[in-house]
């Protein structure tokens, strides 16, 4: 079995989370870890058990060794080391969102394909098994024509303000997530209508950007879907996706985390899961296998650039809806937005 | 006990379900049962073991042994046999929507009111043990501040077309008990935003109706809503609710008709409920003794016209929303829109 | 409709809720309440609108208006009842256990029949809609061989000392509705192996019963059982069954009575039902409409008083095993045990 | 941190998923693989990325480099292999049952102990969340006193012919692990009653043994309990446990294995899982961490040996029982039966 090099860029938290998944994976190799905080580079060396840590994340992309470019960065930074990955020629996996701007992730896709390079875009969700299995059931056609979509999402903790002002807001940064879902399993989206408000944080309103938001979504099919998502969760983490067809119905939920209920008087009680990590502990480690195994097969592991872009599209048609109070058309989101 | 005499105006599907049901109240005696088709009221009057069987409502209602007027005809007949029974100093129970104009049921009101008489809307959700133990644990404060109000509502069975055309619509005659219930647990609602879509059947487009809607909701409060709605359902009657806030958050959801798992190879199956009638049995009881025991009490029952009329309110401006392609606030929909 | 008088013979606790029951069945009417309280008799005069309340029972099932008795009484009078209720050639509905001792229902039993009279046992979860689904799955073949049967019965409150005394102990006044469960379900029990223990209330030993009980089941088929059973249940009435087979499993199982969740930090909450009286809210209702339907359509009512003795011969069985320390096999308890 | 080497005996099925799960824990090398059958040791050292593959059990062992035995061999060969081990000085994880026979059990543990090295038995279920967590709960005193255990097993395939004749039979085999839940949850059983069945394959009657069975069990506590189970599952791995007090009650269920419900005519489907892999996927990885963290921290791993003997004492009791046909006390099981 070939054994890949990987270069991970950005040791933080969702970093760190990449790095014990990738260790874990036969014929997987971190070869360097690259932070912009070298403490964080070390961490990230130590705990994958790499064999160097820099701070200087072009000396990562192209050391020898490494076949492939893991990008846990801040979102801004997204687009240029794809390219700089592309142009040394390496396989590229990248967090989601790939860019905040429409354009900048167009010029890096074209890079990257001009090259025909395999790239992969951090959408977890659609390695969970039950959105995997969700997706094979509507390809069955156990649903019929679908006609429905229905997505919610709440994060556990705010992020901290930092964060915020360079998040894309929440549709670019949250509920593309939620977007990503409806095209994976219903479709190209034709519309979009959005809303935003600020229920949790004064903080999100500072920074013009909303904590609460929903949106509703016509699908180019004639579904119609509906998307709500926030900033906080006091119960854990909460993510629950429907898909509604003329002959059935899916839905995608995991409510509680251990298999355990206590009962009490007259009541029982359970858990949920407290966040990303737990719930889709087993998406963030399939979705590497997947990729991997799309290098070693020689085949475009997905989703891709050109999925990362679609979804971006929808999610800048989200804000757009929001800001301007009126329903806008997804094609009417250009790149040079 | 006193004894109460009631009137039971329309002897339909419907109509039939409540003289059951009033049957079964200690205290409550169906003297006369009144049909535009004979034939229904005599079935009706068997059915409730009754006095009398008549196709003339003014009599019904006028009957000196009838205290109490359930109302259970088509739509555009509410607020007229409202208004006789309020005239005739009857107490009025009657279906919903109260009507399928906001002024025609201001005027009703009027009269009612003018009376001093009690009346009662047959928004039964309200009395599911489910949605009642919402109300109260909102009420103690256990979800801190509301932030979200999510609904879905399928019927099982489309309606015929001779129904649609006089419906008032997917959002007056059906969307309409979510717009209830987000009255209820959450509050009034400031702007709605709506759309429809044909997805089912082709006899609603002709009726310029929509059978799929969904609308976004934002409340006084600042919260937001979301509301999907399908006049089609093949897996059964599909009604789930959910109110979060800062703290917590309430699903009313009865997922399960029998208590009874069947697991086969690999899997497990459970039934749906069929329909509105098994799925809401125990609230289309509760209704009715709520509402004698308001009679008896000697207080006002609840929900009232005014209710009816804002939760009307909400649905005319969805409507108006949906056809116009724009946000409305509902204050704007006024009596003689 | 033909109409039946009825006599209702025991007025306390669950003959109250007889009482309730019988008055919301159309074309039955509750003539005389028969208690030897006569404060009773008269409350549940009252609550059934019946015409009559007495203490002498022989009067009220000797009136010409009544066609059918309902026996509500305490066990220890239950044979002499249905005799009395057989000589007067009256249709028999008569609270489990139908008797403490074998030999006495077997005497009662002969008379009914010599008379041909129709006679039903309060075995109530065969008409709950859980139960009644398994006996059709089971009926269907869907499970294929059965092959273990399990059932778990905690009531909620322990009984008052007084009843335990004549209570014919756990076997027979509370693990006798899972003994009828495996028979509806499964089919004869050919032997029976048995332990009881006193966790919950010295009262029970000093009754010489126990509060805790556990038994193996042998059926005639080969199948193995297991049935659970206790006086008290801090979380509410807890009633569970399961029946397996080569090729499916069936649970039986309400475990949450109102269709309510509430999330709070990291964990939701449900409810469970409080006792017997609202989790079989409907079975004690359908019994009663079965019964009446039979006596309207003139065939035998089921479970009748063979189901009752031999679900009591396995009740004994069961106690015999437990009292000597050894397995019994159930066709050794003869009637003059 | 440190790095321990480990010695993998057997690579069968069960050896391979050891295999596995050792690769993905930190700071654990497997160095040597050995099997009888040299294919498997080589399949299990390419698994491993071992250094070596070998069929000389002896010489795997006495490696040294080898920290750690991990024995996953028939279980006949386990005293021995842990003798082997204790007198090379290794640290030793070895599959259950420890062994089928208790004497040979006690002089392999007292040779451990004699050399006071560390020693794990793979009750893995101890390591589910669910079951840790109920653990925890039980320690809390959330349950008040302990007053009902209840376990449930059956087995999705039955195993081979060539396996039943030396795996000591169901009790010793396969409802081991529920005794071992019993200790482990309850405390130290008193006295047992089994019995046994031939219901699914008449190769477990030609061996003499059962492949559906059933047993009470009476905890010193004075607490019941029941254990069933069956060598195969059409609906999949089933695996339930319950712990009932004075106060409250936990369940221990993973009744669906994929987030996602199907709903369709009237009725929904989920998934169940279909092996132990699948359902213990974490406990199998769980176990070994806390193992090697046990070894790290310098204090006794768990369950040991002890645990391991007196779980076998509690399974030959069983087996005893079902064979005498009488109840067994647990403690009259001495190591020379």
């Amino acid at each position: 079995m070939a054994t890949f090099g990987v270069a991970v860029i950005g040791a933080g938290r969702i970093g760190a989370l990449h790095l014990r998944n990738l260790c874990a994976i036969p014929g997987v190799r971190v070869v360097v870890v690259a932070d912009a905080e070298r403490e964080a580079a070390e961490r990230g060396k130590a705990l994958a058990n790499a064999e160097r840590a820099t701070d200087d994340v072009e000396d990562a992309i192209c050391h020898p060794a490494v076949d492939a470019v893991v990008i846990a960065t801040p979102t801004p930074t997204h687009a240029r080391l794809i390219t700089l990955a592309a142009e040394a020629g390496k396989a590229i996996w990248c967090e989601k969102p790939v860019a905040l701007d429409l354009g900048e992730a167009e010029r890096a896709a074209a890079v990257v394909e001009s090259k025909r390079l395999p790239a992969q875009v951090g959408f977890m969700r659609r390695f969970d098994p039950g959105y995997a299995a969700a997706k094979d059931k509507i390809a069955s056609g156990a649903l019929g024509r679908v006609e429905a979509f229905r997505a919610l999402s709440r994060d556990t903790y705010p992020p901290p303000p930092s964060f915020i002002a360079h998040s894309g807001g929440i549709f670019l940064d949250m509920a593309i997530h939620d977007f990503d879902l409806a095209r994976y399993l219903v479709g190209e989206v034709a519309e979009v209508y959005a809303w935003g408000a600020v229920l949790i944080d004064e903080r999100f309103a500072q920074a013009g950007d909303a904590d609460t938001a929903c949106a509703l979504l016509r699908f180019e099919s004639g579904a119609l879907g509906v998307v709500e998502t926030a900033r906080r969760s006091a119960w854990g983490y909460d993510i629950r996706t429907e898909v509604a067809g003329a002959q059935g119905k899916l839905v995608i939920e995991a409510d509680q985390k251990t298999p355990l209920r206590f009962s009490r008087r007259f009541g029982f009680e359970g858990d949920h899961y407290e966040s990303f990590a737990d719930r889709f502990e087993a998406a963030y480690r399939l979705q590497f296998e997947a990729f991997f195994e799309a290098l070693r097969r020689g085949y475009s592991p997905s989703p891709g650039l050109r999925d990362a872009i679609e979804t971006l599209r929808l999610a800048v048609a989200a804000t757009r809806s929001w800001r301007e109070g009126r329903p806008v058309a997804v094609r009417e989101v250009k790149s040079n937005a």
